[in-house]
């Protein structure tokens, strides 16, 4: 029997779907509560990818340790029995289109007279109302809307995406941080609420630096600078080619600097008018990545990577994501754990990144589940029987 | 008088700096808690940055609703003061390098001791021990070891970084979704814990997709596909260029597609054998992207976006961030807010993405406090008058 955990106790009625709001619940599941993945019949949209192309790779990393149900929320007995696990749940998350829930009649009005503690949580792109509230939104098109795009890439180049869904997972923790504050609130209200997060909202943030530039007095500044600072207000800053990769250095200070240069075996640029401070470095900019690139380039990435480390220079190298993906100290740290997956035999997969040590612990890994895997647990709590499952399954309603 | 919000009654110590700490909680203030933000002499180094190269912008988009004290750490009387503190605490919320809080005398054992409510919250680029802890981490840095910059770039290009601190501020909120998880956790226990939140874990899961299409049957996917699908495996997804600008258009199914040609009047690739289905539209992607640009460029961004969004067609613009930053509907959701700031006048800044409605609201909208504006009231609470607090201040404690 494993300890108790923050979020034992809390059931979830788990709507979501794809990236945004499946990565919340994760997070709810890994820290104890009760998901309970709501699939319509044939499975969630990303379960139903195929599973040999990779593309079902992230549905088993974002759906450990929940439970599943079959329910067909168009159908009149499918919509009633929702309405019954609403009376027993303590949170509702979804991330469909703002209105899909009001149009299946199952919206927040609805759903809190039958269950004033419930917290509603929608998860979208540009939020539940107003004027972008029809624009389709996926991870790519909330990179463009954003602005994220605009500052990516070099500056002769065109405005380019993250390859990671930035916007996706940010929505989604930003989601779970809300759902937890709400769920926090509640103790002492002893009421529930309705959350309305939006990914456009949730990365402007990210994107301080940029805006910060904007009001500065130097207007001659890209929108887009490559790998190079924001704002072109620091060197050296950026990543630089090596023997077989490439290097990330970045000197927020002279001490830095000159780290570096002895590094370099160039301790003459210490002192040297062009390069002595960083406003110096920054109008020589150039000539100080040229100087670092002769350098980078005579050694292989993670030869140099140690050296700079050794010297106390702030760098690391540019893992591919290969690398990354077989990192002992991120098992170490117990982000990666080793599973067996029935479809993908033995694979690392990713655990909760929020870390509570000597306080609540995480909950022991189960692989995703089965489609429909909890139906007769879940709705024999309802009080419906085995002949009752068999005849809502062929019904259409499971 | 304002309404209760969810943190109301909650104080938090914040020794966090730059990006990644400070974000927990400013979110933390937004919601209602009492944040102290508690600042060595001559400022916390992003209040230092100079103001007129809009460097100090961000300073005031993530200090906002926060008091400010000075202390000096490193002195005897500053220590007692701060362990004085920890006593009338729930949070005590950092990001300094690993290590340092305990060479301060100031770690977890010596708190908890002290108060055992007490919620230790960490964020750093790599965790509290292991391989990486002393490697220094700022956000570049973690983007080149954590695998997003190797997923992000063009095929035949460098690895590029995203020009948004991604990693800055996916540490910031999961270690408010960790602080919050153990506020929540403590009512139930009574006791407080430690967080170890590390940046590299926090965009682990935004790489899903890339990381599924490692494990696919295809093994001549490039790691980086530029602004087209990551496992190239959906067509049209893209950035496409319009006459001032450019689009992005994605067509998750054949539906999509149809609407797509309709937009364009290329009716007869609906059913053309190369572009029918998505199989045939990845096949010949290259073609298909040449139809599209044939398209976009013959019309403006935002006429093409309208066009394209009254077709049904999934897309946004790439607005540039000028723009974003203007937006009418961000003002309106309650995102960003005009403020009168007495260094930068007015100025429009966002509040806390995390939005709570007919539940908790956020906090009313103050500007970043000036450097050691509350030290009277803070430290007068802990029964330090005003000549104290000069002579502390003429010995460099305060």
């Amino acid at each position: 029997m494993q300890d108790r955990l923050p979020l034992s106790g809390i059931r979830v009625l788990d709507l979501t779907q794809i990236y945004n709001g499946p990565y919340a619940t994760f997070l709810m599941a890994m820290a104890g509560a009760e998901v309970i993945k709501i699939e319509p019949q044939g499975g969630e949209y990303l379960r139903r990818r195929d599973a040999s192309s990779g593309a079902g790779m992230p549905f088993a990393m974002l759906n450990a340790c929940k439970h599943s149900v079959s329910l067909n929320l168009k159908s009149k007995r499918g919509k009633e029995m929702f309405l019954e696990l609403v009376k027993t749940a303590d949170v509702v998350a979804e991330n469909y289109a703002p209105g899909v829930m009001d149009r299946l009649g199952l919206g927040w009005d609805v759903l809190s007279e039958i269950n004033p503690r419930l917290i509603f949580a929608s998860g979208s792109g540009y939020g539940q109302e107003g004027a972008y509230q029809d624009l389709m939104a996926m991870d790519l098109t909330v990179q463009a809307m954003s602005g994220l795009m605009s500052v990516t890439g070099n500056p002769d180049g065109a405005p380019m995406k993250s390859g990671a869904a930035v916007c996706d997972f940010s929505g989604g923790i930003h989601l779970y941080g809300a759902i937890m504050t709400a769920l926090y609130e509640r103790i002492t209200t002893n009421k529930g609420g309705r959350i309305d997060v939006a990914m456009i909202d949730t990365v402007y943030m990210m994107m301080a630096s940029n805006i910060g530039m904007l009001f500065g007095a130097r207007k001659d500044i890209p929108l887009r600078t490559g790998n190079r600072h924001g704002g072109l207000s620091l060197s050296p800053y950026s990543v630089y080619p090596t023997e077989d990769g490439h290097v990330s250095i970045i000197c927020n200070n002279d001490k830095h600097w000159a780290a570096l240069c002895v590094c370099m075996g160039r301790e003459d640029l210490i002192t040297d008018s062009r390069t002595a401070t960083n406003r110096g470095r920054v109008e020589n900019m150039q000539f100080v990545d040229d100087v670092i690139i002769e350098y980078t380039t005579r050694f292989k990435t993670n030869d140099i990577a140690e050296k700079l480390r050794l010297g106390k220079v702030p760098s690391a190298p540019v893992r591919p994501l290969p690398e990354v993906m077989k990192d002992e100290a991120l098992h170490e740290r117990g982000l990666l754990t080793k599973v067996n997956h029935p479809q993908y035999g033995e694979v690392s997969l990713p655990r909760s990144p929020l870390l509570l040590t000597r306080g609540a612990k995480q909950a022991e890994y189960r692989v995703n589940p089965e489609f429909a895997a909890d139906n007769a647990r879940i709705y024999g709590e309802l009080g419906i029987g085995a002949d009752e499952l068999e005849a809502l399954k062929a019904e259409g309603v499971i």
